[in-house]
């Protein structure tokens, strides 16, 4: 799970609008399922205005009473790194989560739309970096805190921009890669169907029943083994874990998806209970850069042993943010047939490529993933919350049981049958 | 003096760019004067991202501790009118100035990129907008007012976007029209001369010599007459009314020219003694409508009489505002030959057209146009400020002493040199 516009016709200029509205109606309904006189903010990149609008429209017409906008820039925070003095990089104003509190209170759904160039902090000097990053967390804590807890309805949704868009699609011209990347979010978001609030729900209901099997089960570990890709883990979940995953609800009971496209299940490890060799099957982005060929070993819980081809400074430097960076937040299982992975790309961006993969996330594990209290259910807490993918077509996981017997709950990538009903 | 960015390269690109980023360099040093371990708040339309950034760099490289750009995007302004419900319409969000009020309290600057388009808003409900607008003030009052006084640094500058320079320059193509508009925000702010800082300081000297020697006098009134356009009016100037112009100071001594370009001397009108006929040189845009061929009587300081060619009734809406919406809050005085007026253009835009002739503005009176209480020295109060020229080539003022002796200030529209040294 994550946390954290331009337009292009792909076919007909009119389909590309049709769906855009279509996409923008499904965040609007099913994302955030904002509710008649609700109140709404947009977080979205300069990019996004065309989505933007039409998510204000839709929100208008289904009786919102407010709806802000906040664009922002990306390169200004490139250009900060870059430009401003040591004093500036290590300031973060005190006022900054004030307003997005004072939303939180007046009952605001919060939408994201999450677009934005993978190398954008290429090149730029990591400590600086990381500093301003672990800074602004701080800052932001309690924001982070009372969305995590579903205090408001929050989403995530995706925009094609053309920086991300070449990145996935290198060997396409800019405006041809962007229209790719539309294609894609439309597909892996169902708006291209004929019925996509319909689609959802179908959606939904099958991904809610295996989440409802695992909490039935209350295994006591999972073991993650990938004779091809060199995984060979236990990750022993929390005591009182909770398998979320399809949708959540608000603590006022609205029916919310925070993640568009969603097709994972997950928990909450415990935070001293992971032991082996996690390989990861996709480079994944830390701050702005790429760490490729990622290979972690645990020991009671913890990273003692982190290597990469590309990146490994980067990803050391991640471990060293907190205590609890060097373990486990999330664990995630996603089928290797799931929509994003079909597509066989890798996406440069959480929201997709952990949809595409079983994942494991150092760092903040999720207060909803618990029973009870997390930390003393076994739970982890951080600044960080960093998602990397180990799934394969070929991982296999079992299910562990207290006394120690195991059933099958995937096989080659895929549920596996005999364990789970569909 | 008013309160309230795509690129496309004129002549050569490089010679465009060299004067983008010295225009930025204007504003942070010359308009807002930031202080190194100053703080910045960057109000700007979607278009102006270019420019946003080469202010936020201009900034961090002169020392500021951190730079906020808050993008706007007024489509979603228009949409609101346009969609949402009438509950909707009258609801405007109580934490709106608290982010503001917050930053003036740290001692932000605050630049505002104005640049937009003059038909945003044709068309939509007129009733609907007023109501929108009127909330608007009232809940950004507290800010306006701190402005007004300046707590703290700020300064309005253009920008050139397709829909205002289209509007400017409606026999261009659009790339053409953009780049007709940003050599005039060039021109009319010195960007374009080898030595912008220095040109600006020997333009608000000169300006600021006008403005002593209106202050000397202590005129009780002007009297404007100008025997081509149909004006014939006595503004009878407030007790203790202060001539301003060229700079401000803010409360902590910080020197700032608040609009760019500016070419205004003004002071306050006394509430209740304005009498005779104003007729407009130029069309107003009042709340996105433009309203040309006004002519407005006043007696005893107030309205009595207005009509016009277009746009009457959205007119006379503004004035039912408040009761202070039918009385004048600003007079002031600007030469034929300044650089906007030179152009002969209409801009559809405040900041410019203020500067391109002699005006009034209907409403609120700025505070720092009292030697004394506003209130007590006959100043006039009002959720509105609306700038409207009456200046021509032919007008001549007079400035009027107590006990009725007269002096030329201003002859065919330039300053009259047998009274005041330039």
């Amino acid at each position: 799970m994550t946390s954290s516009t331009s337009a292009a016709p792909g076919t007909a200029a009119h389909d590309f609008a049709a769906q855009l509205s279509r996409y923008a109606e499904l965040l609007v309904r099913v994302g955030i399922n904002l509710q008649p006189g609700g109140n709404l903010l947009v977080n979205a990149p300069l990019e996004a205005a065309e989505l933007a609008r039409l998510v204000a429209r839709s929100a208008y017409r289904a009786g919102a009473l407010n709806v802000t906008v906040r664009y922002h820039d990306a390169q200004l925070g490139r250009l900060k790194i870059d430009e401003a003095s040591d004093e500036a990089v290590a300031h973060v104003p005190s006022w900054l989560p004030d307003e997005t509190l004072r939303m939180i209170d007046d009952g605001y759904a919060f939408l994201t739309l999450d677009g934005s160039d993978p190398d954008l902090m290429a090149g730029a000097d990591s400590s600086r970096l990381a500093l301003s990053a672990k800074l602004r967390a701080i800052v932001m804590k309690a924001v982070s805190e009372k969305m995590m807890a579903f205090e408001v309805a929050w989403c995530i949704g995706a925009i094609s921009v053309p920086a991300w868009a070449s990145k996935v699609y290198p060997e396409l011209g800019q405006d041809e890669a962007v229209s790719a990347l539309w294609r894609d979010i439309f597909r892996v978001t169902r708006a291209d169907t004929p019925d996509p609030l319909a689609a959802w729900q179908q959606h939904i209901d099958r991904l809610g029943r295996v989440r409802d099997q695992l909490n039935a089960r209350r295994y006591d570990a999972l073991h993650f083994w990938d004779p091809a890709g060199g995984t060979d883990l236990t990750v022993g979940l929390a005591e009182n874990h909770v398998w979320c995953g399809a949708e959540d609800r608000t603590r006022c009971g609205v029916r919310i998806v925070p993640n568009m496209p969603t097709d994972e299940v997950f928990t909450a490890p415990h935070r001293e209970r992971v032991s082996g060799v996690a390989v990861a099957s996709k480079p994944l982005l830390v701050r702005g850069e790429i760490v490729e060929g990622l290979r972690v070993r645990f020991e009671g819980g913890q990273v003692v042993e982190a290597s990469a081809s590309r990146g490994e400074a980067t990803f050391l430097k991640l471990l060293d943010t907190d205590e609890g960076a060097r373990r486990l937040g999330e664990v995630a299982l996603v089928t290797a047939s799931a929509p994003v992975a079909q597509s066989g790309r890798l996406f440069y961006n959480t929201l997709f490529d952990e949809n595409a993969a079983s994942h494991l996330a150092l760092g903040r594990a999720y207060e909803f993933t618990f029973g009870g209290d997390p930390a003393e259910s076994g739970g982890n807490d951080s600044l960080i919350h960093e998602d990397w993918m180990i799934g394969t077509a070929s991982m296999n996981v079992d299910g562990v049981a207290a006394d120690g017997t195991r059933e099958a709950l995937m096989r080659g990538g895929e549920w596996a049958g005999e364990t789970l009903k569909l």
